[in-house]
């Protein structure tokens, strides 16, 4: 075993990363590369962008400083203007919110309360449903298929009277699929029709295909569609809670008024700045490609199965009970995703730094030898 | 008239305060007084503390940037457990959230939705009473008394079987006053055995009376009253976002589930040195009350009525329709506060730094003179 792990720290590197982790980076990535303490437990388990946030990102909040004790409306407005422009919408169909989570929640309690019924696919991001059960809705879920992606047929199929809204995330969290860019636009375009279709867009960045489109472009035609976006995955500012929904007026007056928390002036200068710094943006994918690559040559290894990702993290089939797995590859410093029915046998595993990523190689290696 | 604006200026010291705004500050004041460039238009309109952030919270902040990529949950468990005794509750009594607007909005939410009812007195912050009503909450105004403070014996006498809540802000925000302590008390004590009091303490670190109590005593008494703090105020952090609710777990629970936002990891930290920087704290009290001082004193000499505050604001008898004297004060690059009805010739102005509060002095005399 001692030589099966010999090979693989070498033939992914790690021996070299561990020892330096940044004398692979080009000058312009070391500009960016803030060298991170490694943590005594790396988190790979939330799908955060552990280089985030940039030095620009940093400058522009400290600047802000003067103006954390206003409240944050006023700078609100003009950030809102921005992604209006960037989006190609008036301002009236920015709602910017604590996070895309607030957006998710407000959305689900406002089409969906008191009985309202809403379409997701299992597995995938809970927030909206989560939120909405509570308050009264009924989930109709629809399993992925068998390549852990939306089953998009059987989704329609559920539409009824009763359908308030359907929830999309695409790619999908936790599988890390992504849907084929005609289907989603044709599946949009005609179910928009009959209820309202909620494009979650968290992972969009990471896509790989040129020209992918986003949803934006229905909200733009004056579709039924709602897009939410978030600044804390590929700008790295999960931290700071601040995202995005893009709806046409109508829609978006219906839930601007459930707005509960907004986001905060730190959070909204950090944004300002991180939407023109194309070099942290640019950076910080290349990195999760490098990253997933490691991963990647794992799972190889191992012989264990993944799905191809769209994102920012690997699901795989790790082929131990996930509540087994997560205990173990903590114990060997890392925090690996939580369960995901029903596919306990399956593991989430978010890129990191790729020096936390070999930490997670070395664990499981580890763990996996037996 | 250029004799009286002469004498004011004389006796409450504006020409002083305008040409050396920091020399009558002490030299701990100094380290804490950062010079503010003036804007064009000084926000006089919103209760902010312009002092804030402090320096320590400042280098707090500067500190949390490397944690600004991970998600906020981990640090404010942290913080809850150190708010949780500083009450002298368990940190299951404590919910985060994004101001206290959040824990306004969704204890409305949770507790008088789909046609519960609350009691408020009129005028008051309304972000609980506004977003109840969207979802359904009937509102009980009961008008405040002579002297613009609450009147609680008809507010108990609105008390119902339909009764879920009654809002108490105290101080109250906009009049500034304070409820007598001892009647304050045995309201809460009484009236909470038949629904639920809360108490909003925004501006309770600005009452002089010494020992005045916290209604977290009632929490720890086990009573059905709950509790919102936050940092917006004494701490000036307003434009990050930060407060929190006190109350007992069976209540906690219940609303704790309906958080849409909560915080964000540089609030975290903000709050977390904030709580521990006396300096600051009692440096933001005592310009307080130098501005509240030439506040009163501007008043007294142009004959205006006022309410005596126990808050960061002056409810003042304007004499003139606050709709019109709004635009003529922006005019004079002062932000006043909106209308409250049905004062409509009241005005709410907000302590600022103290040249600040001269810009205000100015624009009244020169508005007033006519």
């Amino acid at each position: 075993m001692q030589s099966r792990r010999d090979w693989l720290r070498s033939s992914i590197g790690i021996g070299g990363f561990l020892m330096a982790p940044s004398s692979l980076l080009s000058a312009q990535e070391k500009a960016y590369f803030r060298p991170r303490a490694l943590e005594p437990i790396v988190r790979l388990s939330s799908n955060e962008n552990p280089y985030g946030p940039s030095e620009a990102v940093q400058k522009a909040m400290g600047k802000a400083f003067d103006h954390a004790c206003r409240y944050p409306y006023q700078y609100s407005d003009a950030l809102a203007e921005k992604l209006a422009k960037k989006h190609g919408v008036g301002p009236e169909s920015i709602i910017i919110t604590g996070g895309s989570t607030e957006g998710l929640k407000i959305a689900g309690l406002t089409f969906a309360h008191s009985g309202g019924e809403i379409i997701a696919g299992q597995p995938t991001f809970l927030a909206m449903m989560d939120y909405a059960k509570q308050w009264g809705a009924t989930i109709r879920w629809v399993p992925v298929g068998a390549d852990k992606g939306y089953d998009l047929p059987a989704i329609e199929k559920q539409v009824s009277a009763k359908t308030k809204m359907i929830f999309l995330c695409n790619p999908n969290n936790p599988t890390g699929t992504l849907l084929p860019a005609a289907q989603l636009k044709d599946f949009c375009q005609t179910v928009s029709q009959k209820t309202i279709v909620f494009s979650d867009e968290a992972y969009y960045d990471f896509i790989e295909e040129t020209d992918y489109p986003s949803m934006d472009a229905l909200v733009r035609a004056g579709a039924n569609v709602i897009v939410s976006k978030t600044f804390s995955k590929v700008y790295g500012l999960a931290g700071l809670r601040i995202g995005y929904l893009i709806a046409k007026p109508e829609l978006a007056d219906q839930i601007r008024k459930n707005v509960v928390a907004m986001s905060n002036v730190l959070a909204i200068a950090a944004a300002d700045t991180a939407l023109q710094d194309e070099i942290f943006y640019n950076f910080s994918l290349s990195k999760n490609r490098e990253a997933k690559q490691k991963i990647y040559t794992l799972l190889d290894h191992l012989q264990l199965d993944c799905v191809r990702s769209s994102t920012n993290f690997v699901f795989f089939h790790s082929k131990r009970d996930i509540r087994k797995l997560g205990p173990q590859m903590l114990e060997k410093g890392v925090r690996i995703g939580r369960p995901f029915p029903p596919f306990y046998d399956w593991c989430r595993i978010s890129t990191g730094t790729l020096e936390e990523v070999d930490r997670f190689v070395s664990g499981m290696l580890e763990v996996y030898r037996g």
